[in-house]
């Protein structure tokens, strides 16, 4: 509330009395959309939607595009169907798919007939596009070009198409039937000859992606070529829209916030800090309560080795320890490579030369660990015998739980699901199961002989 | 190997014969140079170098530039003086940054006297600015215009400034003193009258960062504004250069990187399948040997309460269980809590919120699992004082879990402190241990009565 409760009552005031509009400009000056919107986020949405309306077309609009999804729908239930409309035909198309996906079916068909024709094709258009592909985040209002005028008579039909278009520095140079000739950037139609041909300058080697193509590579292509922006073509490569880079930064931080809560096995991405405890814990009660039947299995191996409980009690004090070195190290080696396979660092022909890593490396790391066990339990126990069993069990289970940590991931990769998947929590709560039977199959074997 | 190892005899076959450039520009066409890179990146360094030598200014450089920091020292290692002199003065000044601070001091010192006045001041320059800083990724080839000139004249300047510009879609106005006096985008340009001033065009509310501001926060504030460029300015509000929105990807990948590992107690990133069992155990001992001493503490806890354990040894069978859950419980509030400082989500203003929401959920899925946990020790172990105690140790040790792994983070926010480097398996082993005497303290108590 920090930011809006300072200037709260005066937007109050403006918004009760006359002109309006003129007023809320004034107050606001010349600030970037992005800074109103700080401003007035936590107010009331119905008085956002005054706003949002008082500015009318296209300052309302631009302000209302940097509301996140679920401030637009909850704003937009206070716009007049005429209002909703001409933002509809004004929004940009990108903007403007993600956000009828979140209004609902009652309100688009109410509102729809009210949409010029074009936009009306559009939005039906867009909505045909699967989530998560590079059709869901396009833009239809990029800088179109023939290939047979001249660099002057270029300059000046951009001068007519800048207004509405996303950009006009990257301008796509397309046949009769749309299909992809080239490419040129303002750049270079700026830095050529004014007769020069647009089809003599432009680039022939254009790299695309399809509309089908998973969002987070297209994300990664346009990353990878220092792009603004790329062009996306349908199945008979015929040019349908563009994706521009300020939302690659969106799809890559989207993209790992999904991972991260995968990994963490905390559900699904909801708004944390808007949603209440029963929210929260219908995200986290499913792995939790599944790895819980986990631990059923933990608990069980120790019954199996009750007896050997009995006579040496002492081994119930490492089982903390040993549980949680081997989960320590399980979660260290599948961050490491769930991250190398997000950033194209580890992919899946790497699975031998992982395994072969993540062994040796668990032998280094587990044998230092187990000198540090078993000597807390010759000196504290008085136990040499428990001192090799702890320090055994823990280069054992150190080393599985490093190679497994590291090549479950890559096989979920494999099964063509997603590598986060394979979550930390599940990966320690597996782990423990081996750790302990390991550490009590040891135990019974030493101290039997 | 897969893609090298296709075009790899011929490239040997070029390289070892006459018209080695001419041969290697036939072979790669008009490629873009990361695909080159792609193809080429696995062959030895000295080939690659060999390459780039053959390619000249400015090809040859472009396609240095796709290398990563290792390649790149690994490569240039192959360089004559000369070739790295030209280099230095070619590279766009953003990746000649990048590059020089992985140059040794001697190699440094032994090649700057042969570069260019005004490319030697700016590495010098550049050196300066702190690591992560706004000023380690800036460049200082942006275009530059004078206030008082008009749209035709601006078009003839920017013609002349464009080849060796990173951008000239967003332009800085500045006065004599390269104080910024506003900017103005190529697209205002092309669409304004030809005789305005520049003066009268121009956007005189300029978001700028500055030299020592952090990266991160550079990259956030590029992507929330949907910029293509941002200006940064020294203390004096004099322009030095300017960030753009291609490297705001890469910052945001690799910080992303950072955090993940860090959360995931892996140690710094090292580039993982080049480096050998030795240099990754060396990343990753430190934090697994810091707690194999925390598991020493909750060994030592079970060891207070020993004979407690040897009357009812099967409370050990509920140690795993326990243990588990509640470090599950307390790596799901902290992914989702770390993950939403990252993002801006959540804030360290809303410590007291987050503390009470967590102290609620932890509630719920506590006592929904301590259900399943109180029914087995019912069911299976025919023991009813056995299960009130694993079902209240349940409901408390995950309550303190899920609020400790949501408010450690914020705290650590608060000292200034990278919320990640409160691991996963540093809280979960913090866990253990308070877990582990919960459990106890209950089963003594239950026990006894």
């Amino acid at each position: 509330m920090t930011q809006s409760s300072l200037i709260y009552p005066q937007i109050r005031k403006i918004l009760s009395g006359p002109d309006a509009r003129e007023k809320l400009q004034a107050l606001f000056n010349d600030l970037h959309p992005h800074d109103i919107c700080v401003l007035i986020e936590d107010i009331p949405h119905d008085e956002i939607a005054q706003i949002i309306t008082a500015f009318g077309i296209p300052k309302g609009i631009e302000l209302f595009e940097e509301f996140e999804d679920d401030d637009r729908k909850a704003i937009s239930k206070f716009f007049s169907r005429e209002w909703l409309a001409d933002i509809l035909e004004e929004m940009s198309p990108d903007e403007r798919a993600d956000f009828v996906k979140v209004l609902s079916e009652d309100r688009l068909e109410e509102v729809l007939p009210l949409v010029a024709q074009a936009e009306r094709n559009d939005i039906k258009r867009l909505l045909q596009y699967k989530e998560d592909t590079a059709g869901s985040i396009l833009t239809t209002e990029y800088a179109l070009l023939p290939p047979q005028i001249t660099v002057r008579e270029a300059l000046e039909r951009l001068r007519l198409q800048a207004p509405n278009r996303e950009t006009i520095y990257y301008i796509y140079v397309v046949d009769e039937e749309r299909r992809l000739l080239g490419f040129v950037s303002l750049k270079d139609i700026i830095t050529s000859p004014s007769h020069s041909l647009i089809s003599d300058i432009m680039h022939k080697h254009v790299i695309s992606v399809s509309v089908d193509e998973d969002k987070e590579v297209v994300a990664k292509k346009l990353a990878d070529y220092d792009f603004l922006a790329i062009p996306v073509v349908d199945n008979d490569t015929k040019l349908v829209g563009i994706v521009t880079v300020d939302d690659v930064v969106d799809v890559v931080i989207e993209e790992t916030t999904e991972d991260m809560l995968r990994y963490g096995a905390a559900g699904e991405h909801i708004d944390y800090m808007e949603s209440g405890p029963l929210s929260i814990a219908r995200q986290r009660i499913l792995w939790l309560s599944v790895l819980v039947f986990v631990g059923f299995i933990s608990g069980w191996v120790i019954e199996r080795f009750a007896a050997q409980l009995q006579a040496v009690v002492a081994l119930a004090f490492f089982i903390p320890l040993l549980s949680g070195s081997s989960g320590n190290a399980g979660t260290q080696s599948s961050t490491v490579v769930i991250r190398g396979l997000a950033t194209g660092e580890v992919s899946i022909r790497d699975l031998s030369a992982v395994f072969k890593k993540e062994i040796v490396t668990g032998i280094i790391v587990g044998s230092g660990m187990a000198v540090l066990a078993a000597l807390r339990a010759v000196i504290m126990n008085k136990s040499p015998l428990l001192g090799v069993t702890v320090g055994l069990a823990m280069i054992v289970a150190v080393t599985i739980a490093a190679t497994l940590g590291a090549l479950l991931p890559i096989l979920f990769k494999k099964m063509k699901l997603d590598p986060a998947l394979m979550s930390g929590p599940f990966i320690t709560s597996i782990v423990d199961v081996i750790t302990i039977f390991v550490y009590f199959r040891i135990a019974a074997f030493i101290f039997s002989h």
